[in-house]
């Protein structure tokens, strides 16, 4: 590969400055003429029957314009996965904060008033919050179709459990659970829905998935996925929780009954409620391995619960039963998962998609079979860890890995051998490592790749157009990067377009870490498309063949190696002429028309077979490897994280002060998981739904995080990168927890540990 | 040609029910964050000197965010053509409306009452109002560096005029003059500006010309173009007069002042006073003719008034030097024209651009010509008319021309013949012919042509991409039409995208008739290359070869011809697979990149000679006669138009109602000139800046319009077709007063001609 010039160096967000001054318009800013304000309605029980619903107050409210319950929509049933989703509560209400009615009106103070005056007679009913509990014989059912409270069920094993368990010299078996946590995305969900006069709706909203989610609304509103367009504005966080919501969906039916647009925006109560947090997990694990380390057999059930409706909670769950099995050589493996209805708001995707609730059981699991066999805990990773151009045991094809690198560079910045030896009472170190996809075949079956439109104007401007989904996390910097890279322009000529059904390409969206290397090979296809344009144009202008001729820092030119050949002795070599001026050419030499680049990539993935599950289901596989080290206060169990380091093996980074933030971000939220974050319920209903009873990490309880990025060159990356997003938050937990234990000897099975539990354990342990 | 599905059959305009429901959001409606509302304060003196402003006051009014002079902007002379140009009026006002000052303010009341806080101190001047006595010696100057006021000259010439007219059996002599008259859009010129952190603008307006606007602005405000962003939204109207005015650039100074969008509307006082109406004419003419009525020479003297600047003034008094002349046969001509400053409001183009002001005095004249000849009028021009496959004497090459059609089809249908014999007292027929061009190669000199973009998403929706504008004639739904027939497609899957200089295509715009074949044709070779590649992806679904695949009315299918070869005897026949599957599956196969079309048309024309301006400068020439009748009431003078026939050769008609809406609307506006609008003086100020004072013809004024479409093939057409924009207008105000002169003998010479006027001159003739 030749010299890059904007790929591996570090560029702020493309929209920092924007963004930093408070320039930037998110969704929640956005005004359109005779804009009208929604709010909703939302259910004060867990569960109930509606006896009654009675709007007649609220919609003789001056002001008010619409006034919508489950009547008023189409009464069809509908979801991401699974068609258990209506817009609002039908007969029932299913979990605190359901939808019940919603309101339009000329501004929010109205809206507010107007809710106080829907009158709704509710029938309490019993309610389940605990999948262990809605398991149970006899347990209220959610959905009377539903017995056992069972929405779906998953398998997965490969060579011989039993019989690899039976041989194996250690069998560590254990419980965990990992708590229900909130994305905690700076701004809460929200929506502007407009509907023009053929009926054909417009949603601004921020998405990670504004095409998949254009074809669940289609059906959900009886239209066709043509008639609604989905722009994505700049928008604030989304972490895997801006996926589906039924808020689109009644700020959209609000538009459509007053034919004016509506902005509705969650509270951040109301994103507590009735947002999608992350799949609280059971988990029964048993982990064998030889006298020597090797593991020899994994064994695995997980609960999971759903919340009151499936958005992605089985496809998370399933990912929980097998993803972390690609991290080390297993031969054996097996798991059973089970997705519970619970009448808790519907859970979903959260960083890491089940990969890191399985990956803090599994890690947390390795340092216990570390301990019985003596072996030290890195070295018992490197004994099993899976390198370059391996093959996983559900036929993960594993062209790079630099999990053995990410281990040796946190091993020796931590001083870990060191400090493994010298023990201090009350001070810890831990070790965790991870492997994730990039990109997930089996997500969108039909589907998978990346795509990109690369358009170059008469005044050399050159725009980007993709249709993956920024959330904050730079990937519109990144793809401006690859563009500039491959086009050999600065990186102020590149912008890259929001997100708009009607003119991006189609792209599965920001989720499974696919964004830099699907998005960014759509991309970069583009750019190369745009580029041999250009060059043919430059080419003729320079007056020298098309393989002559070189773009760097926005200059074409004659290459030094062509130089030769075509000018022996002449000065000709000195032929320079500005993009600027070959896309102004080109331009009139087509009348007007752009150059406009074309490409797409498609990944060597397969779907998995639908009995064994085999198959290769990402083009590339990060790792990663991350140390905590913690001082746990004797007397009040106060965890401190006292140093952090973490080693991702990025492929080539991008952007390396992205990918860096990127890793710390996913720790910090780690951290938050692994010490405070609970969404608790208390009488059905959630008692700590906003940020003074929620506590997240401030920047007062992470550590300065030493990062390190390992990067082999992808072979099927974009300039040979991989994704970053998820892993950067998988290890996390157990990289804590094993420091807690490695301090205490106490085990944490269940997240969170705060102060009180932990004191708790380590006054019964003594 | 095939049979043509959609191409030469009616559609309502696309946009026809958004706007006649009121819900189209023209500029005037628009909203954005943080919108601030801007007003201009206008020199109430047609020529002063400004001896101070003190904008203080008005600064420190709460809710004011700006209030900008000359001083706070870039102080730089520019202009569309000369740069003679400032943002603001510096140390002089030149008309009675220029622009002073103007604020920027939370609404527009608080903006209104900071205009009456602004205290200026002026000197006022002498002025001059007639371009006439502009040029005299002595005459107050308007610009200081101008002596005599000249602001341009334009001499062309062509065979021997003086021997030509010295042998004419006749030549007819005399003065004409054309008023000034303004455009009267619908919507006022409107605007909303803002500037993002770097510095960038982003401008949404009803213009024309956004591309061509953006490089003037560019200069206006010392930026590059690329740093401009022109986003056309819908907008009520331009007929000419929505090209580059001040207020698009005050605005973006208020916006880059505030960092906030500013939005400004003229009112329509405003629009009168500061807006670019019509570039008033003085002309002297002498035309010759042989005893038989064949035309020998013309010899014309222009004078026009550019008023304060220079907008498109010189380049429209130099087409009404010589566009005319490729009407007839002429031989030898000769045109001198001088436009000159004057203390009055910029004009600039309307509709005809120059040719409807010279057709009015060659129409005239040639009526005289027939009268002395005592040849039929309708005769006379059929002797002289310009027919297919001829070169006009300034080398315009007419590959189609239907004018002997239109004289025949017009003469027809009233009857002329026998209306001409059977004289009835204050009773009137009249006649008139034009020609035009479709596009003017020499108006941007280093681009003509026209390009498109279409796309095709995932759903089937297509998407057209262009650079022109549709000021509400119909662009859009013409385009649309030949996206529609060449893909094979019903008309409501195509949509076309509002003009955005980020994304569309480079294109000159709407002026010089120029749309529908450029443009056209533009988008006509875009929808081809995405059709190209549609039938590709459908030949491999359809398993047969690529040429025997067709598309029509949304479902791809083998052709019939095709049929035998391939599957004789077989049943495979029947194979079909629709449009819009073809499309998923394209996307599916590429990875999510729709199918993208682009294409360009590069047309036949030349740059003329800059000595003898001998060239051809359109692809193709739209011709066309209309005949008035008319009753002029002998006791009061008012003329009322009883019948009106218009036959106007257009190429094939893409849409045959939009076109002969564009024929009645340009008569609408002719009959207006001719019989009412006058923007008047009185001590140098515009004494009717309103629709109270100045009277455009409503229905009750305007007569039922036979409207014939002559459909000659123009080869250089879109599926055959010319423009139509302007030619509607050019023969209407001599139809109409040659139909006066036949009623009462009274040749009217100077627009427009109301009934005191023509009572006066009735009883002046006896």
């Amino acid at each position: 590969m030749t010299q890059l010039d904007i790929v591996g160096k570090s560029f702020p967000q493309i929209a920092a400055r924007e963004k930093a001054s408070g320039y930037t318009k998110f969704v929640t800013d956005l005004v359109r003429p005779r804009m009208l304000h929604g709010r909703v309605l939302r259910s004060p029980h867990p569960h109930a029957r509606i006896r009654s619903v009675d709007t007649a107050k609220a919609a003789a409210l001056p002001g008010v314009r619409a006034v919508i319950t489950y009547a008023d929509t189409p009464q069809i049933k509908f979801g991401p996965r699974s068609e258990d989703w209506t817009i609002f509560a039908d007969d029932k209400t299913r979990f605190h904060g359901d939808e019940v009615a919603a309101v339009a009106a000329i501004d929010l103070d109205t809206a507010e008033e107007a809710l106080d005056l829907i009158e709704v007679e509710y029938e309490p009913l019993d309610y389940v919050i605990s999948p262990i509990e809605a398991m149970a014989a006899g347990a209220p059912l959610v959905h009377d179709d539903k017995p056992g409270n069972i929405a779906s069920e998953f398998k997965i094993e490969a060579g011989n459990v039993d019989k690899a368990l039976d041989e194996s010299y250690v069998v560590y078996e254990d419980k965990f659970y990992t708590s229900q946590v909130y994305q905690a995305f700076m701004e809460p969900m929200s929506i502007l829905a407009e509907v023009d006069l053929s009926g054909r709706l417009t949603i601004r909203t921020g998405t990670q998935i504004p095409n998949m989610m254009r074809m669940t609304y289609a059906k959900a509103l009886g239209m066709s996925p043509e008639n609604i367009r989905i722009i994505v504005p700049e928008y604030g966080g989304g972490f895997g929780g801006k996926m589906e919501n039924n808020i689109h969906l009644i700020a959209s039916v609000l538009a459509q009954k007053t034919g004016q647009p509506v902005r509705l925006v969650n509270t951040r109560h109301e994103d507590f409620l009735a947002g999608n947090p992350r799949v609280p997990m059971h988990f029964d694990i048993k982990l064998g391995a030889t006298r020597d380390g090797i593991l020899t057999a994994k064994d695995v059930n997980v609960v999971g619960a759903a919340g009151a409706r499936l958005v992605y909670s089985q496809v998370i769950v399933s990912t929980a039963c097998y993803r972390v099995d690609s991290l080390y050589r297993f031969k054996n493996v097996r798991a059973k998962g089970y997705t519970i209805y619970t009448n808790t708001v519907p859970t979903a995707c959260y960083r890491g998609f089940g990969n890191s609730q399985s990956t803090f059981v599994l890690e947390s699991a390795m340092d216990e079979l570390a301990h019985q066999l003596k072996i030290d805990p890195a070295e018992l990773r490197i004994k099993n860890g899976m390198g370059p151009n391996e093959t996983s045991v559900h036929g993960w094809k594993i062209a790079s890995s630099g999990l053995i690198e990410c281990i040796a560079k946190t091993r020796e910045a931590a001083n870990w051998d060191q400090k493994k030896k010298d023990k201090t009472p009350y001070k810890g170190i831990g070790l965790a490592c991870c492997n994730h996809v990039s990109g997930n075949h089996p997500f969108a079956r039909e589907f998978d790749g990346g795509s990109g439109i690369v358009r170059i104007g008469k005044d050399g401007r050159v725009i980007v157009y993709h249709g993956e989904s920024d959330m904050g996390q730079g990937q519109n910097t990144t793809f401006a990067q690859i563009a500039a890279e491959c086009l050999g322009v600065p990186m102020d000529v590149v912008n890259v377009a929001q997100v708009d059904t009607d003119i991006s390409p189609f792209g599965l969206g920001s989720f499974a870490t696919r964004g830099t290397l699907m998005g960014g090979n759509g991309v970069l296809a583009a750019a190369k498309d745009a580029k041999k344009q250009l060059v043919k144009i430059a080419s003729e202008l320079l007056k020298v063949p098309v393989d002559a001729v070189q773009c760097k820092k926005g200059l074409f030119s004659v290459r030094q190696s062509s130089q030769k050949t075509l000018f022996s002795g002449q000065s000709s070599s000195q032929k320079t002429i500005s993009f600027k001026e070959v896309a102004s050419q080109a331009t009139i030499k087509h009348h007007g028309a752009p150059i406009v680049g074309i490409g797409f990539y498609k990944p060597p993935t397969e779907l998995p077979d639908p009995e064994t599950k085999k198959g290769n289901i990402s083009p590339a596989y990060p790792f990663g490897c991350q140390i905590a080290e913690v001082e746990v206060d004797p007397d009040t169990g106060q965890v401190t994280v006292t140093n952090f380091y973490a080693a991702h093996d990025v492929g080539r980074a991008i952007n390396p002060m992205a990918t860096e933030g990127q890793i710390q971000g996913g720790i910090a939220q780690g951290l938050g998981w692994t010490l405070m974050e609970d969404m608790t319920y208390e009488n059905g209903k959630m008692n700590n739904a906003d940020f003074v009873d929620y506590i997240v990490p401030s920047c007062f309880d992470v550590p300065d995080v030493k990062t390190f990025l390992v990067e082999p060159i992808e072979p099927n990356g974009p300039y040979g990168a991989k994704g970053i997003g998820e892993p950067a938050l998988n290890p996390t937990m157990a990289a804590i927890t094993n420091a807690i234990y490695d301090a205490t000897g106490i085990r944490i099975k269940k997240l969170p540990v705060n102060p009180q539990k932990l004191l708790a354990a380590m006054k019964q342990s003594k």
